[in-house]
């Protein structure tokens, strides 16, 4: 019955790597606490670099200097 | 003033339906706990089938084995 | 497999109100979208009124002023 | 380490924008609390006006009345 | 830069379950998609039994069940 | 009616500080985006230092070691 949501930027994650996330993340829920995977949740949500900041900074600026 | 979050699959939800979703997700807490509607704000996630997973598995995934 | 967030400030909602809320909000999913209720999660957060702000002010600063 | 997520109503908002309230709520937090603005994490959503409610309606329904 | 939250019922989880959620969490988002783990961010949110709801019916009502 | 959700780690942030995130994260949406004051929700949401982490650790272990 776990939600777990997960949020990156939006830089070309395959299908199979968001599986793979799914995946891990209804797997640490099952070993972690026991919970009943049929009924874990995961949601991914992929974010514009535009729409994400960290350091007072857009992704999108950070990475136009390298970073 | 209550918020209220819907996430569903983005699977042909149609602009009726959705406002269908915050007519009656408004009413809802009118109804039960006398909030004012006026402020009642609802906003509608449509996910991916991608990146919606539940059995550890993505949506889209189980949606090929006609789950 | 909807999920559902419902915020409201933490002012008394009883477990027979939080009960209709969650079934109101199943039902709605069902009638609108044909969804499964099954596996449909509503999720109630209640919220301080020192936490929780409208118009630029704490709803706990409101409260007082009788809005 | 806070993280903020501010939605909006997706309606052109400009990536100078996006910039600003990135700057701005990261900012906030280092004025009023004292956060390190390095590990503070700003997300922006941009909602589409049919899945955005207020009132029991949809904004885009709202638009078109002129409000 | 990854951020996910967790959300569970609250049904005694201790500090060191909470502990491997944040670790294997974190791990997850590293192995995947080779993020950097020093900026991924993990927040569990426990939810009262009262607050949470699954096939249209609150956990609490369902644990007095047996289910 | 934009809507912003700021998560902080629980660690006595006054009611005083709360107020001012909730005026200053409004005025920054009027500042930059010409929105609405009256109907700009805030949300603040205070978690315990064990259900947040970053870097792959909880934040009450972090600080246990003068993080």
């Amino acid at each position: 019955m776990p939600y777990v949501n997960i949020k990156i930027t939006r830089e070309g994650a395959s299908a199979e790597q968001k599986a793979r996330l799914i995946q891990g993340a209804t797997q640490l829920l099952v070993d972690v606490l026991g919970k009943n995977p049929a009924t874990t949740v995961v949601v991914i949500d992929e974010v514009e670099t535009d729409n994400w900041g960290i350091g007072g900074e857009a992704v999108s600026q950070r990475r136009k200097k390298g970073l």
